[in-house]
């Protein structure tokens, strides 16, 4: 059996249908049932329930977007930094292997040559670096509560010992379902838009990698789970407009509009640095889990667009 | 009525036998009773007992020291920064005043100018600087918790809105009664010692000047509590050895060794780097809360020294 945990989220409900669609045996515990982000909750789940497989869905994000994060620092510091932190101490003291869904925003830009990160890259979005959101800071302190640490040159993200289960990252979900935690309706509800270039994770695309990296019994350790590729915010509204969506859209008079530079969002629209970045994410593809290329991820989404209130 | 918080700690029991002898109306709760540092908990003991005052001396350090925090991360981060911001948050929800013990170990060295740091400076010895303990990382993050965040400039270290309560911040704990937690103590046990200067705080006086921020109602905020002054390791132990202490030890056979530079001791004795700082606490003075010159506080101590197993 496996145990869910923050089975009521954007990220964990899909999780929960998609094993489910799977004919796999999936609990989603409530944290009303059981305080699991506590270590007697926790404990007290994994010997009640005793899964074969942990999977860690829960996390806090800030709601509408990563500012509300700065005003909620505790809470966000307990979902993202201290529950993966007692999530691995305790799978591990139980012998229970799991998988945690971290996030490719502790990461910025492109690597020095160029190049996306991969999963042997140091954060450069964190508290290290004293340059992010508290959002990144705590999503990057998690992926140490787990065990990951810079190297002594600060370049490398090492595991102190032997990873114990998956790090699976995802980037900016989108999907072909309209909701304000969608990628692609943000980009048609904002007024205006930032652009920069980002590798993103198609949301069912990102469960498959996910689930694939347990059925298939890959090694255990991190994994980028973002669609092959990146594109910038440009490239995405070119291709909404050039989509049946796209018209709808214009005939009731929207107009994309965008910011002039980073700056300028900084200033207008935002409290605190988002991540834009780009990852490698051949890792996963290596290990014989293949995600659409972004471009196709996107194209089908927008041709099977499902509005929020249809 | 007080609650307190850590009434079993090495500063906590001292706050309490302290209260106590004041004839202070004192509760000490245990995490036995209600496990305060969860959000329910918290708000449970906070409606149950009705404080007048809430005193956090809970906290995680490292056994025997912060080395050992390295290895129990989200211990270390729920108890230095999730507990300080879920304090701050349901006691104003509460309408209760606090005092938090936080740390000068949050800073590294003194001032550009050669001073020692003010409650107005920004640590220097934090994730956010990236060259500290995990110990001193979770002790600074607590802050933030609390509300504090650096100026845009990073020098400053301002308060997102109005302190509700008091920050107290403690520096490498002494006094005349020899236990594994005394500086003294540890001074007089190590093999070796790395030299350093470092103003430090004796027990007894810290909690005499924490008490009295709240008993004569100063201004809410940040007080550097540490004796006046500054002190480096030679100096201590040319103390503790012209002190009658110190002529036995030289009769048992004792010999006080010292590691040639910083580089050697973190080589052979340490496995994450130490603060060793000079605070200035001119504020506290200020507010009308004298604590005695550093020199005076360890020679007392010297002279009125009580050997563990006596």
């Amino acid at each position: 059996m496996i145990l869910l945990l923050g089975s009521t989220g954007y990220v964990g409900n899909r999780m929960l249908q998609y094993l489910k669609s799977q004919g796999v045996e999936v609990y989603g515990l409530s944290r009303n049932q059981i305080d699991y982000t506590t270590r007697g909750g926790l404990k007290q789940a994994l010997s009640e329930y005793r899964p074969e497989f942990l999977v860690n869905a829960a996390g806090y994000t800030g709601k509408p977007n990563v500012d509300a994060a700065e005003l909620d620092k505790a809470n966000c510091l307990l979902g993202n930094a201290i529950l993966p932190g007692l999530m691995r101490e305790e799978c591990e003291a139980a012998g229970i292997p799991w998988g945690h869904v971290s996030s490719g925003c502790i990461f910025s830009g492109r690597r020095q040559d160029g190049q996306g990160f991969t999963e042997e890259d140091a954060p450069n979005f964190s508290f290290r670096q004293n340059n992010c959101s508290f959002y990144s800071g705590t999503k990057a302190l998690g992926e140490e509560a787990i065990g990951y640490r810079e190297s002594s040159d600060g370049t490398k993200w090492v595991h102190e010992s032997q990873p114990s289960g998956y790090v699976w990252r995802l980037r900016i979900p989108f999907d072909h379902l309209d909701s304000p935690r969608n990628f692609l309706t943000k980009l048609m509800r904002y007024d205006r838009l930032l652009v920069a270039e980002n590798s993103i994770s198609n949301l069912d695309d990102f469960i498959y990698g996910c689930w694939a990296t347990w059925e298939k019994r890959v090694p255990f350790g991190i994994y980028n789970v973002t669609n092959p590729g990146h594109i910038d915010t440009r490239q995405v509204v070119d291709m909404i407009q050039a989509s049946k969506l796209g018209q709808l859209l214009a005939s009731s008079g929207k107009h994309f509009s965008f910011f002039e530079n980073e700056d300028e969002f900084m200033l207008k629209a935002a409290k605190t640095p988002r991540s834009n970045t780009v990852l490698n994410s051949s890792k996963l593809a290596s290990a014989g889990i293949s995600l659409r290329p972004v471009e196709k991820a996107i194209e089908e989404a927008l041709q099977n667009w499902v509005p929020e209130h249809s």
